[in-house]
């Protein structure tokens, strides 16, 4: 894992370079501001959900993002479907359980993606990423209630038991598979303030994933260069809403010696 | 009913202090603008609508917003659903008829929400409003066709008719329970050239009425909030492109004293 | 076909002022910015999906938008009752292939739809329109793998087999009825960086047919429009984030005179 910053760099000009095909499967609200971070980052978005597609766009994709806000039962036997598909092609697949731990619908759905397909990167605040082992915990909508510290504490026994990488994001990002353990400090107080920062960090490990094999950098990367991306974009923000045009300028615009100069990616 | 003005602000204070969840059947069009509008006043917003899930969701909920745009059959039963548990747990809910008056499908979803749920504020256009009563109005796509004086005559026995407190947007919005009536003045003319700017109106009624248990100062005070807002966007934009971004900082931004003398509300 | 470029002048200016109701049946990802596009241009728009609606909301319709991206199969089933409709009441309608010749469920939902319905227009990158004719090509996700002039080569012909007008975009966009060709020069490179530019062309071709009854002259002058706002945004934007206000502030902004001095349709 030597220099983390610089192997993001690397990773940062192939997805420029070779615009890896990224097949999300993903909830409505986020489904074109995950598209435009995706494009800005030079990754090719699809979105496909139907059930008699899926299989078929998998099979095209470097790597394969699977989101369940907005879920209803057939988006789940389609991430089921298309998890499958990714796992028999080696396909990295990336999962986002937003709201796991709210419902019992997204709990466990995201328990069932992970149990029948080979999920190799697990994003998402600490109560959701909590809720997804054996203890139970419970949530309050989609919001964390839980610090990045106790997330630590059980990480890497559940990076461990799931069988992925964990990505457990907030102020100070953790991310886990259980043997190593690394965080990221890039980020910027404005981002919960705009819907789908959180899923679009999910797909943008997915496009790291795509062209990096680790994906313990691939996870510390992807945060460590939208959360770069995030503080570049605050300086010319007056707000939340001037903060999304910037963050997707700062995402296109960032070059290979400001993500090695400005990537924080602290290895344990 | 003494000062709506310092009201609303101790509202928009009260909104970002306890972040309330307000939980959002809404139409795929606006999802994402919607969620970003409550996040910048400081609300919580989530969206779900899986049958077998909006109950769990609503009994989290502060409100409860639904919304008819780009409606199916299965989304009217979990509206229902959703409602009919909110009105259990005294969750107030607010209602958006988005293209009622247009087609079957769509006044019969509004008015059967209504008389299965206990709706206390609904948000709409004149022509929209018009066509929940009994007597029928026919509407040219989702644009309003009525003034709002017109609205006005019939408004108030309206909301005597269905039991809630009614919004009828325009450039003067009206808002009536009945009894009381009152004027919001405040908005700007780019606003109708931003989807789902009445949508978010709807919306951010719903994260007042968490707080506010009055429905008609829950009502003003959203709407002559969001309008200042819109009239604070208008000073930066240059057109319903820019328009957007700066609405979003504006509501992020706006301070208790902006909105006590930027407020309009005129109380009849 | 006497200078296109100020009839396209006259058919914005009648957008403008008569707001046609352009009804979408079109994908998740691109709603809000379509709907938004189509504002800014001055027509109204409408999405409305379900099979028990669509045909209502297509007969108030000035044209019919089909757009196939995030397909499922209850989706087509709706497009093809709604384009029934709209054909039986001479409605003109625009078809967006996207993602035909990636999957199996999307070449045979754009050609079932054109075998059902008549479809007027189709606009789609060059791989999407050739899959499909009658010889077979293969595409990567929903991005174009042939050039603009292999796809001249056989457009006329496809034109007269599909008996639509075809709107083949890229860096240089090519009209074909099968009898006329026209090309557009307009554009700028940053398009391709935002999701839906391609779904939002179509739409506004959409919005073009419904005050311009030939198809060829619709589509370039539509296509010319939003190049040109793509060219003004361009010179205000610091990447593809701030180039979406921009582009949405100039389709709201350009003058007839604008449009008259920089449409750049190059007659055959």
């Amino acid at each position: 894992m030597s220099n983390l910053a610089e192997r993001t760099a690397q990773n940062l000009l192939q997805i420029r370079e070779n615009k890896p095909l990224i097949h999300n499967i993903t909830n409505f609200v986020v489904m074109s501001f995950t598209a435009n971070v995706l494009l800005a980052a030079g990754a090719s978005p699809v979105m496909a959900h139907a059930e008699n597609e899926v299989e078929e766009m998998a099979s095209y994709a470097g790597s394969l993002v699977l989101n369940i806000g907005t879920l209803t039962d057939n988006w789940v036997a389609s991430m089921v479907k298309a998890g499958k598909k990714a796992t028999s092609l080696q396909t990295p697949i990336v999962l986002d359980p937003v709201g796991a731990g709210a419902t019992n619908l997204r709990t466990n759905a995201a328990k069932q993606i992970i149990k029948e397909t080979g999920v190799t990167i697990i994003r998402g605040n600490s109560s959701e990423i909590l809720s997804l082992g054996s203890s139970d915990f419970s949530t309050k909508g989609v919001d964390a209630t839980h610090g990045v510290d106790e997330a630590a504490a059980t990480g890497g026994r559940l990076a461990k038991e799931l069988g992925s990488t964990l990505a457990i994001t907030g102020p100070v990002d953790l991310i886990t598979d259980g043997e190593r353990e690394v965080r990221v400090e890039n980020g910027h107080s404005l981002m919960p303030y705009v819907t789908g920062t959180g899923c679009s960090a999910t797909a943008l490990i997915g496009a790291f994933a795509a062209v990096e094999k680790d994906p313990l950098a691939a996870a510390a990367g992807a945060l460590a260069y939208f959360g770069l991306a995030g503080e570049k974009a605050a300086e010319k923000a007056e707000g939340p809403g001037s903060f999304v045009p910037a963050l997707i300028d700062a995402l296109y615009t960032i070059t290979v010696d400001d993500l090695i100069r400005g990537c924080r990616i602290i290895e344990a």
